[in-house]
């Protein structure tokens, strides 16, 4: 069955009209609001300070409280006041909805809803909903084996753990894309809104298509300080701040005051007037029928919440203002251990919750207030659309043989090794057109993917102009997303992922160090899921590496570095993949395997200009398969020991080290050289370290135990060390790689500089082996001349030589 | 001679009053300036095609054409409009400033008034004012042994090279910090203003103090599109875009059209008032007197400047619109080798500037349009501050020994490490309060550098509340910058020293990798500038790594992160220095030495909580000088070969080196170890690798050429084998580090999980030791047990033992 464009529009509900506008809550519904809330405070400090006495049925004393305290108050209230206004919205309307706390270190003000709300006891059943079970809840935040201090992905319903700020929003919008029916509240921080990839991110509402997508409803939470400062978001002049949300296309709403019942008055107010703003724009939006290429970017409602920080936590500490400044960032009271006066200070604090009215005998929530939260999947901790894995289907993938090049003869043609692999995108894109979508910042075209846009063209929901329908590519319903911030895509992709879907992320190589930051969080997520069993595995990360460092010809030294790959490595080495394909068959059988696996990040190297050709496809596959081997047709050594081994990693690398094994060959056909080529970088590790690493006996049979390697690699050649240090030959192992040497080149002035040209390995080879050294003597001259040559005709003319240009294998 | 905070008064100007006004140009001054700008284009076209004829004196064939056409046309002439327009400007008000071009590719549109105004001639005299110089200019440009396509190093007056994008904005503000007579433009693309860094560093205005500080006026230059797509911000309605400006913080006016004439006058227009409002707002806060610290934000004006993308050049190719679309990016006629038409169009197009008007018989731009331009240091392209390194004064610094921690006996007594850094910051701050400053995320205090606040607070401008009192240490003439954006500090001080200022940084290790990107970028210039005579050193960028991986009880996983080194190591040697010393004194004498060096980047690993301390000033000095070294205390080989060499790099490694070393002597008494403690981590690498490495006759005269080596790194282990592995002794290298192992751990547990504790160390020195398998057997089952016990503890307490906590050198 093949998918066509319109398939979405089957998935489109129709908004629900009046049911929008649900009767307001009257006083009685506040007050219960406000218990409920309470009883969210009363966790979050106690899970801060208590191991025992959970329900404070005891007078508090020293045995009570945690040996350490760790954790964060501050945001605590505000996200939880948040979260308790969700649900009621949740209950009116049987909303489907997830909760992003964007201030992960307010983890305590979302784990207390989880666990009010029974979701928590139902995925950890020895924090059940009783005194015991509170006990243990409290005991394990912030403790060892227990949980930390963000919202981790141990916490049910989060997919964000704000750990690092800056990602909430373009999270947020990830995971509202092509879920018609979800409403995605993002709390941000006043912190994490004076990052960079949060400033951008709120134009991520310039992406929604308010038919086939989602709503993401954004609450700028002011609670007014970071650790130790203002925020210069909540000092701004009122006007200035609404001008900016105008600015960045949002309607803004403001929620502000300190007084918990005025608050709660507002706040349902507002967040029913958003809500039925938001359902208004989709009803306005789908109503017509689902025209979804009709589609237009509507200013959304957003929330400013001007709370004090640390709300309901002690108003003064030792003669210290601390609810409503950043003394109440961490843990208010801190002297508890030591200072009696503390000790009563935070009884006081705790009781003035009231657990006694919030909790029945057995220690559960008060069932009047249960009765607030919405049940089941409707619990934000719960919705599915926050354990992705469990929506998750597999991609209809076409077969990917069917997009191989005819390659008669290793080595002789050219293509450029991206181009069918837009192909393929496009296709897969035709066949699963609501939970895939393709991801770069202004480049698909420039990495040469373009074939995609034959089937989804790039979203833009902005005015149109007559130029547009020559090339531009756009459309409001499109499915391939482009914004000049690496940021935002990656924040984008990995919430579409973690909310089950799919994803390709194509971008340069040298920019990829903007999100290292990013794609080191989302590693550490993954990895962490590995040993959470409810949590269903998501599709892995698929980030395409092009434009690389060997060809800069218009941006020079600022657009090469290949060090990504140093930045991956570091991390748990069963959520991370490396591929380096040479050619164009190679990259179509990479890319089949990445798109169909899970929990891993992918991360395939592969330059978008015109490269040799090695492999057909079963010769592809093979090699794949492997990971790395033997090229035969390349080596003369005929299963015996060879001379030498020459080895090719990454594309521009492989031809090189075919070029200098060619010259080798021509001019010492008895030296017997063996050429390996590496596509699975992690390989090359021993099997004890990743999961595809060599044992030693394979490692040794390939590169030898005694002979020179030359290794030619695409990135820094220092890797190349770290990943074979403990091997039997490593002594022997030569890597020339990228060192910096660079600036406005020929891709072969380049290469020279770095050594990794033919030339340079050639010699290097002469070099090193004694049988060479005297009969080598004439060559290696020769060698040096053609080098020299070659530089000569790329400062002359501005360009390599044409038998560089198209050298191609001699055999 | 000791500065007082108020010195900076004396360095305030007056602001100039009715000189602000000067009188609009008329339309001959215009016409002037339109062929001024006319040249400034031709030139821009120029050196993307002709490598001869470039007067157009001959009819244009293939021959005068480049063989290879690269380049960005797209942004150039937008870039020099606003250069042209400034220069009018600086000579009416004979105004200090420079430029910074966002979209570096437009280089050409720098690179043509630079060359008109006479700099590019004078600093390289081959490219001299005639007919000669312009075609080698035109020649070198995207050309092999020339420049670069964007405002590279080798650009007179760039302090910006624009090739990755995001950081013109911060960039400008950090060069008018403490310049108060500058006026620092910076145009910014629009497809740079959808990244990140670049949507929150409008806010830089919230920190530029109208009395001491600068100028900056951003040309937000929208060209409508990137390389395929429409730009967000040139598609969203007049009113969205004013609004959003004015959110930010700003004035915004608007120069929007396409006719030049039109334009020029818009431009004046606006440009004038823009001027007159920054003089005004300057003259306002600064004629009250020079009560810094009464300073107020001021609403400062900045420019949209809405022209066609690749302006004046061709309209339409092979009917395909250019001028104003997409296709003007790069290089707009691509066919002109292979196309005659093209040629043809290509002559055309350059002809349409005149260039026979433009330039006299010799070659040079005729007077009465050189005239146009300022002379001197007024030149943009020749003002010093944008060759900071000439106007750079070296700091006055005291004494760091007088800050030194008296240390009687080693590993004994406790100290925080950072704190008396901070001590010894505040007292350099207070000699240097025009041409320093310290910048950090929020979290100086959290760092424990908050000494320095007693000189100098955190500068803040917008509204204060009454609390801000009580330890809020906020300013509006403070010298600490603290916005929770790494991407803003980072670029504010590159700006800054780039302008010939020092500065230092700190902030948490995981979180530094937000700016890997920038930190690439800026080794990259540093790089490129070591080779370029007339460039005058700058300071170093001077980062303090903190909060560091083994200390985030807090925090957990997502703040453990030691891989920026791996990132740092891949950048040319010549600029990368890093640091890790142990404590106090070792701290002070590295950072001395840091402040006071030239062109590198410096990192400095060091944790902010209580340590242990090792080393009296003297020692510390001797220890950092040799950048590595035995210490002697620690270590029972006296002279002779040990049977095993520990080592210990970093702080919290080195104390777990040391107790496993402790816990061996104590149970073998006979066992002779060598204890090795490493500050400089580049000396591991061999000297021809790096200035600071270690010959391979004193490196084996370290660590043995045959002993087992156990060596506890900070960082993630592979970087000490892939900095090792050339030495004779590397096979018997065993290197503990992180490996990502973690998760919420009380510090001696996380230890553990990475096996960079005493026991595991102790352990495996057991195991390696022949002479130890059997006598050893006993101590390491007590070993095991002691590490269960640890683990116990922790699991049940939430702390660690307090003997381990406790621990100090026992001998």
């Amino acid at each position: 069955m093949t998918a066509s464009p319109q398939l979405t529009s089957d998935r489109i509900t129709p908004a629900p009209g009046l049911q929008a506008n649900a009767a307001p809550p009257d006083s009685e519904q506040l007050k219960a609001m406000d218990a409920y809330w309470r009883a969210c405070c009363y966790l979050a400090a106690g899970m801060i300070y208590l191991r025992e006495n959970p329900l404070l049925r005891e007078p508090l004393n020293l045995e009570h409280i945690k040996q350490r305290l760790l954790g964060h108050w501050g945001a605590s209230p505000g996200l939880a006041f948040v979260y308790v206004h969700m649900n009621r919205i949740i209950k009116a309307h049987q909303q489907s909805a997830i909760f992003l706390a964007g201030p992960g270190h307010g983890a305590p003000g979302v784990l207390a809803p989880v666990y009010l709300e029974g979701t928590y006891s139902e995925i950890y059943p020895n924090k059940s909903e009783d005194a015991e079970g509170l006990r243990s809840f409290f005991k394990q935040f912030s403790f060892p084996g227990g949980i930390g201090s963000h919202c981790t992905p141990e916490t049910p319903g989060s997919i964000h753990e704000g750990g690092e700020l800056g990602y909430s929003i373009s999270h947020a919008f990830g995971a509202a894309l092509d879920n018609p029916d979800l409403l995605v509240t993002v709390v941000v921080g006043d912190g994490e809104a004076e990052t960079g990839p949060l400033a951008t991110s709120w134009h991520s509402s310039k992406f929604l298509n308010p038919i086939r997508d989602g709503a993401v409803l954004p609450v700028l939470h002011l609670n007014g300080y970071k650790i130790n400062n203002p925020t210069l978001l909540s000092r701004i002049p009122h006007e200035e701040l609404a001008s900016l949300m105008r600015g960045y296309g949002w309607e803004p709403h403001f929620v502000e005051g300190d007084d918990p019942m005025t608050m709660h008055q507002t706040m349902a107010t507002t967040l029913d007037a958003c809500y039925a703003k938001i359902r208004s724009i989709q009803q306005q939006a789908r109503d017509g029928g689902p025209l979804l290429n009709q589609a237009k970017r509507a200013i959304w409602p957003m929330i400013v919440l001007r709370s004090p920080k640390g709300w309901t936590g002690p108003k003064e500490v030792d003669g210290h203002k601390v609810e409503g400044f950043w003394r109440a960032h961490q843990v208010p009271l801190a002297g508890v251990r030591e200072n009696p006066e503390h000790l009563a200070q935070l009884e006081a604090w705790l009781r003035s919750y009231k657990p006694e009215e919030l909790f029945d005998a057995e220690g559960r929530l008060m069932p009047e207030l249960k009765a607030l939260a919405p049940t089941s999947t409707l619990r934000m901790s719960a919705n599915p659309h926050a354990n992705g894995g469990l929506l998750r289907r597999s991609l209809r993938m076409p077969d990917f043989n069917s997009y191989a090049l005819d390659v008669p003869k290793p080595g002789v043609q050219r293509a450029g090794n991206t181009y069918p692999l837009g192909v393929f995108l496009r296709d897969i894109m035709a066949e699963n057109m609501t939970n895939f979508r393709v991801f770069g910042p202004d480049e698909n075209s420039s990495n040469k993917l373009q074939a995609i846009y034959a089937v989804s063209k790039k979203l833009w929901l902005e005015d149109y102009l007559p130029e547009d329908e020559d090339g531009g590519e756009l459309s409001p319903d499109g499915r391939v997303m482009e914004m000049l911030s690496e940021h935002t895509l990656e924040g984008w992709l990995e919430g579409y992922l973690l909310t089950g879907r799919h994803g390709f992320f194509s971008t340069y190589e040298a920019f990829v160090h903007v999100i290292d930051s990013m794609f080191n969080q989302h590693a550490k997520w993954l990895s962490i899921t590995q040993d959470i069993p409810w949590r269903a595995p998501i599709s892995s990360l698929n980030l395409l590496i092009t434009s690389t460092v060997w060809r800069q010809d218009h941006n020079g030294f600022t657009h090469q570095d290949p060090g990504f790959l140093d930045v991956v490595v570091n991390k748990d080495p069963d959520v991370i993949r490396i591929y380096l394909p040479p050619d164009v068959n190679t990259l179509l059988s990479t890319a089949n395997h990445c798109l169909k696996s899970r929990d891993y990040v992918n991360v395939i190297v592969s330059d978008k200009q015109q490269h040799l050709q090695y492999l057909d496809m079963d010769a592809a596959v093979r090699h794949c398969t492997k990971g790395l081997g033997i090229w035969d047709w390349a080596s003369n050594d005929e299963d015996e020991e060879p001379d030498l081994v020459m080895v090719g990693c990454g594309d521009i690398p492989t031809k090189e080290a075919l070029a200098a094994t060619a010259l080798l060959r021509e001019s010492f056909p008895e030296l017997k050289i063996r050429f390996i080529n590496v596509v699975d970088l992690l390989r090359l590790l021993p099997e004890r370290e990743h999961p595809h690493g060599l044992s030693d006996r394979d490692f040794d049979g390939l590169f030898t135990k005694d002979r020179h390697v030359i290794f030619n690699f695409h990135g820094y050649p220092w890797l190349i060390h770290r990943l074979t240090y403990a091997r039997t030959n490593h002594h022997n192992f030569h890597v020339r790689g990228y060192k910096e040497k660079g600036n406005i080149n020929t891709p072969m002035e380049l290469a020279i500089n770095n050594e990794i040209d033919r030339y340079t390995l050639a010699i290097d080879a002469i070099n090193r082996l004694p049988e060479l050294q005297v009969k080598g003597a004439h060559v290696r001259e020769r060698l040096r001349d053609q080098q020299i040559e070659c530089r000569n005709h790329a400062y002359k003319f501005g360009i390599d030589l044409p038998e560089i240009d198209n050298w191609t294998w001699p055999f």
